[in-house]
C-alpha cells in the first residue's frame, strides 16, 4: 500500500461532495466540445468539468460552473483521453525521460511506459531504479515494464549486472513498476528451450511472483506461431503483449491466442500498416491492438510527434479515428489494467488532449492531472532539467585499449574468415565467410569486398574479455566508429577500416564515460557523451541531441564516407544476441540458432 | 500469495515441456469444431489441446495427439469458453453453492460470481466466510464480491452482525473473494449525502483499500444520472457495474461514464432486452456490456437453464451469437481482471461448453478445468451434497411471539393508518394512507379495502423489536404468511388476514431455525425450512426447493387466496431499504426518501 493510495482516497471523498453539495463547483470546464468515448467508441457534444486532478462529469456542467471555475470554450474542437505509449525505451532517443517528455506531453501523449532494460543491462536494479526515481519528479504517468532476465543469454554475453529471480520482489515493488518488460530471453524459443532451459525456469518463477502480487508481463515473440508462439504466451503467464509483430497473419494468429499486440510504429521500425490490415481486412474485434512506439529518436518527436503521429498514420490507413484512439487510450489501459486512465470519466485522471484537427490528430492543448500543461506544441509548464547523480555516469569500468587487443590473429597469408552480413533497417543479420589478406600475422580489412573487424569490448569490469568477428555491408570508407551504445548489454562496439582509428575510437567512448565517438587518421571526427549508463545524455536536451545526431550522420557520410544510412543505430543492433543470424558479443560471434560461440577466422 | 499460485506455476513450466518436447503429447484434444474466438470475435475451424487443467493450444493440434491422448470429435459443433454470471446471490435460490452449481455446469455456466450480502445481513463474516468455504469444495470457478457495508442503512433497521470498514481486511484477503459487491449502502444518493455522509467515509476507505491490495469494487446505481451517478462512481473507485439498469438511456449513459453495464436477465427482473437497445441501435462499442442473472430460482435453472439461457435471450434480441457470448466471457473476464478464464487461448483454464445449436443455445458437453463434468444437460462427475455446520443454523434468535406483540395498536373505533402498495413485479412500492376499524384498542385488518398488517420482527438477538405498517395490493383472503428471507436484513416479516394466524406463522418460522410458513386456521398450510441463515436449505436438492415452492406457491393461491403472484418473494422485497418509497423493518415505517422512520397510524 502506497501513501499516494491514501491521497486519492481522500481526494476521491473530496470530489463527491463537489458533485453533491449546491455550494461547491468545478476548478475547470472545457465547455461545447465534442469529447471522444472510447469505451462506447463515440463522440458527442459534451462539457468536461475538473476538480483537482481528476475528473468529475462529462455532459452538462453548467451546475458546476461557479465564480472560481475556469471556463475553456473548446467549441468545435476534439476532447480526448490522454495518449499513452505502452512500450518505449527512454534510451534509445538518448534522453532522461524529462527530457523526452518535454517534447512528448505536447502531442497528447500523457503515459509512458517504458522499457529501461538498456540501462537494466549497464547498472542492474541500481540504474532502474535511479531511472524511476527521476519519472516520479515528472507531471506526466511514467509507468516501467522491467526485465526479468539480464542478460538475455547467459553465457553468451556479459552485461554490467544481472538480473534474475532473485531481483524481482526489489524491483516491481515500487508503484511505478507495472510490471516484467518483454521476456525476450523466450523469444528464441527453440534454441533456449534446447540448451538452456534453466532460463525457462526462472522466466516463469519471475512471472509467477510478478502476478501474483498484480503486475503485469509482456511478451516478444517475433515470428512464433503455432505451439511456439503458445509456449511463449504461457511463459509470460498467459496474458501479454507482443510488440514485434510484422506481418498480417501474425497479428491475427496472435490477436486470437489472446495476446495485446502492440502494433509497432516508432523512428526505425515501422510494423502497423501491416498490423492493422488483421482489424481492416478480416474484421476482427479491435479491442486487443494497441499502437506504441518502442524506439523514438528526438528528431521524429520533434518533427512529427508521438502518439499523435501514430494514430494520424493509423487513421491514414484507414481505421476510424475514434477506434484509432482507442488503440492508444482505453485498449492498452485495459490491458494494463489502468484504471485511471483512458476514458474521459467520473473520477479518471484529468489528463486531457484537446485536439483542432481530428484526422490531422493536431494538439491544441493538453491538460496533465487538470493543469494546462502545453498548448500549440510547447510545454506551457515548468519543468527542470534532471540531472542524474554520480554513481550512474562511472558505468565506463575499462582501462584503454592498445592495438594488440584488438587485433584479430591468423597465421599465414590469408584467412578465411566469419563475417556479419548487415541487412539494412532490420535487428537481423546474414552470415557469409569470407577470404581475407593477412600481414604480419594480422587479418587486414578488406575495403574492395567491403568487410571490416566488427568487435565488442567489455566495459562493465566484469569478464574483460573482448569479442571478434567481421562485418559486410557497413561501407565504411575510412577511419572508425565506436558506441558503448551495443544491444542488449551495451558494452563497446567499435568498427572501421583499420586497427589504429578503431584503438583511438573505443578509447575516445571510455574517456567519456560512454557515447559515441567517429576518428579519422587518429582524430576526432565527432562525438556524443552519453554519460548516463553509456546510453543517454542529461547535459542536452531533446533538441541539442536531435541536432548533434544529425551532424555525426552528415559527417559519417561525408567523412567517413559511411554508405549505411543511421549508422549509429544499425552498429547497435549487431550485438542483440535475441534474433538471427550471427550476432558479436565480448564472448564472441555467437551463432544465435545454434545458441553457441564461433571464431571469427575458421580453423 | 497461494500455494495455489506456487501449484500453477509449476503447471505452466511443464506445458511449456508439452509443447516443445516431442515425446510429449495432449490429455484430450477436441478435434475438428468451430472455436469461437471471443477476442476475435470470430468462429473458425480449429482444435482445442488440454493438458491437465489448461489449455494447450488451439489451432491444429495432430502433433499433440499421442497413444493416451483423448480424442473428441466435435466437427458441426461449436466450442465456447465456458460462461460467466458476473453477479448472482445463491440465497435467491435458497440452495449451496453446490446445489446450484449441479443445476448451472450443464448449462455451461463455469464461473460464477456470488454476492454473499444475505446471509452477510445474517451471519456477518463467518456467514459469508462459511459460504466461501463450500465454494472451495466446488469443481467450477466460485467467486465472491462480498458486502462493504452491513446493513445497507443503519440507524433504519438491525442486522444480525455488522459489516464496514474494520472488517474488509479479514474479508478480501481470502483469494476466493475477487471484491466488493453492489454498493448499495450509497446507491440513494441524495438521502444518504444529506443524512448520513459517515456512511460514504466508510465506504470511500472500504473501496480504496479492496483497490490497494486488487481487488475490484461492484456499484449499484439504479436510475441514477448525471452528478448523482457520477458521484456514485467515484465513491466505487470509478471502475464499477450496475446491475440494476433498467432503461436504454441509463445503458447509454453508464457506458459513456465507463460503468460496466450488467445486463439482468434473472428469474425476477428481465433488464436485458431494454439494455441491449443501446448497443443494437445506437451501435455502442458492447465491450463493457455483459449479462448477469442476479436472482435465479431453481425452477427457472431447471426448465430453461443458466447463462446460456440469458444468451439465447440476447440472441433472440438481435445481437449477433459471438458477440453475445462476449458479454458472458471475454467482457466480465476483463472487468473482473480474471486472467484465466473468458476466452480460449494458450495457458487459460480448459473451461469449455460444447455447443451444439448456436441461436438455440444447447448445450452439448462442458469441460471443467480439462475434465468433462456434463453431457447433455446432466453433470457427468460426482458432486456430493454439501452440509453446513450447526453456527450458521441457528441464526433465528427470537423467543416465541405472542398476540400483543404484533398488535398494532390505536384509540378511537377508527384510524388513519399508513400503508405500503405493493406493486407487482418491482422492489419498490407506492405509500398511500387508509381509515381503518379500531376494536379493543387494535386496528383491525380491512379485506375490502385489501389492507392488511405489515410487520417486521427482529429476529438476531439485537433491537428485540417490532415494526409494524400497513400493506396494501397483496389480495390475500384467509391466514398469514411469514417468511426469514425478508430483504436486506433478513429479519421475519409477516402479513396476514388476523393477527392469531400472524403469531402462528412466525412462531412456525421461529420454531424451524428460518424459512417460510403459511398458517390458516392456526394450522400449517405448508413451510419450508430454511436453516443456513433462515436464507438456504441444505437438506434439499434444486429440484425438491423447486418442487416445494411450486406447491407452496399453489396453495397460498388456492388455500390463503393469495392474489399475488410468486407472493412470498414480493413479501421478502417490501423491508428492502434501498429502494422508495415506504418499506418496513425491524424500526418501523420507513420512508426511504426522507430516511426517516413513520408510525404506522397517523397521529
Amino acid at each position: 500500500m502506497e501513501a499516494t493510495e491514501f491521497k486519492e482516497a481522500i481526494q476521491r471523498r473530496k470530489l463527491i461532495d463537489v458533485l453533491l453539495d449546491h455550494h461547491q463547483f468545478a476548478d475547470l470546464v472545457l465547455q461545447g466540445g465534442y469529447v471522444i468515448n472510447t469505451v462506447t467508441r463515440e463522440i458527442y457534444e459534451a462539457d468536461v468539468a475538473v476538480k483537482g486532478e481528476y475528473i468529475l462529469l462529462i455532459g452538462d456542467a453548467k451546475d458546476l460552473i461557479g465564480s472560481s471555475t475556469t471556463v475553456q470554450d473548446v467549441q468545435g474542437k476534439f476532447i480526448s483521453p490522454g495518449f499513452i505509449d505502452s512500450h518505449m525505451h527512454f534510451e534509445s532517443a538518448m534522453l532522461t525521460s524529462t527530457e523526452f517528455s518535454r517534447l512528448s506531453i505536447p502531442t497528447g501523449t500523457t503515459t509512458l511506459v517504458g522499457d529501461p532494460h538498456e540501462i537494466g543491462n549497464v547498472l542492474g536494479v541500481h540504474g532502474m531504479q535511479e531511472m524511476i526515481k527521476e519519472a516520479k519528479t515528472l507531471p506526466n504517468q511514467v509507468y516501467f515494464t522491467v526485465p526479468c532476465a539480464v542478460p538475455d543469454a547467459p553465457g553468451l554475453e556479459t552485461s554490467g549486472e544481472d538480473v534474475d529471480a532473485r531481483h524481482m520482489k526489489e524491483l516491481l515493488q515500487d508503484e511505478n513498476v507495472q510490471g516484467i518488460g518483454e521476456i525476450q530471453s523466450f523469444s528464441n524459443i527453440n534454441p533456449v528451450f534446447q540448451n538452456a532451459p534453466e532460463i525457462i525456469d526462472d522466466l516463469v518463477a519471475s512471472v509467477s511472483y510478478a502476478n501474483s502480487i498484480g503486475k503485469t508481463v509482456e511478451g516478444n515473440a517475433p515470428g512464433l506461431f503455432g505451439k511456439e508462439l503458445a509456449a511463449h504466451i504461457i511463459s509470460g503467464g498467459t496474458h501479454i503483449s507482443c510488440h514485434e509483430t510484422t506481418t498480417k497473419e501474425e497479428t491475427v494468429e496472435k490477436l486470437r491466442y489472446g495476446v495485446s499486440v502492440f502494433m509497432r510504429e516508432g523512428s526505425s521500425q515501422r510494423n502497423m500498416a501491416e498490423c492493422v490490415r488483421a482489424i481492416k481486412e478480416e474484421g476482427i474485434d479491435s479491442r486487443r491492438a494497441i499502437v506504441v512506439s518502442d524506439d523514438m529518436v528526438p528528431e521524429d518527436l520533434l518533427k512529427d510527434g508521438h502518439m499523435n503521429d501514430i494514430i494520424r498514420r493509423t487513421i491514414v490507413e484507414g481505421i476510424d479515428p475514434v477506434e484509432a484512439i482507442q488503440m492508444a487510450t482505453i485498449n492498452p489501459a485495459t490491458h494494463f489494467g489502468m484504471k485511471d486512465v483512458g476514458v474521459l470519466a467520473p473520477g479518471k485522471r484529468a489528463n486531457i488532449a484537446v485536439i483542432s484537427d481530428l484526422n490531422e490528430m493536431t494538439i491544441d492543448k493538453v491538460y496533465l492531472n487538470g493543469v494546462a500543461a502545453a498548448e500549440k506544441g510547447e510545454l506551457t509548464i515548468d519543468l527542470p532539467a534532471y540531472t542524474y547523480p554520480e554513481s550512474v555516469k562511472t558505468s565506463v569500468k575499462r582501462k584503454p585499449v592498445e592495438a594488440g587487443d584488438l587485433h584479430i590473429s591468423a597465421s599465414g597469408s590469408k584467412a578465411r574468415v566469419r563475417s556479419i552480413v548487415a541487412i539494412p533497417d532490420q535487428n537481423l543479420t546474414g552470415a557469409k565467410e569470407f577470404d581475407l589478406n593477412v600481414s604480419d600475422g594480422i587479418v587486414q580489412p578488406c575495403l574492395k569486398q567491403d568487410v571490416l573487424p566488427l568487435l565488442v569490448v567489455e566495459r562493465h569490469g566484469r569478464s574483460g574479455k573482448i569479442g571478434k568477428s567481421f562485418l559486410h555491408g557497413f561501407k565504411l570508407q575510412n577511419g572508425a566508429i565506436a558506441e558503448s551504445v551495443a544491444h542488449d548489454t551495451h558494452n563497446i562496439i567499435v568498427t572501421g577500416t583499420n586497427y589504429d582509428d578503431m584503438v583511438t575510437a573505443v578509447n575516445r567512448v571510455i574517456s567519456m564515460n560512454g557515447g559515441i565517438a567517429m576518428i579519422k587518421d587518429g582524430k576526432v571526427v565527432g562525438d556524443l557523451p552519453l554519460k548516463v549508463g553509456g546510453l543517454i545524455t542529461d547535459e542536452l536536451s531533446g533538441k541539442e541531441v536531435s541536432e548533434r545526431v544529425g551532424e555525426l550522420s552528415q559527417l559519417a557520410k561525408d567523412v567517413l564516407g559511411c554508405g549505411m544510412h543511421v549508422p549509429f543505430m544499425h552498429l547497435s543492433f549487431w550485438s542483440l544476441v535475441t534474433s538471427p543470424e550471427w550476432k558479436i558479443t565480448d564472448m564472441g560471434l555467437i551463432d544465435v540458432d545454434k545458441f553457441e560461440v564461433l571464431s571469427a577466422v575458421v580453423e
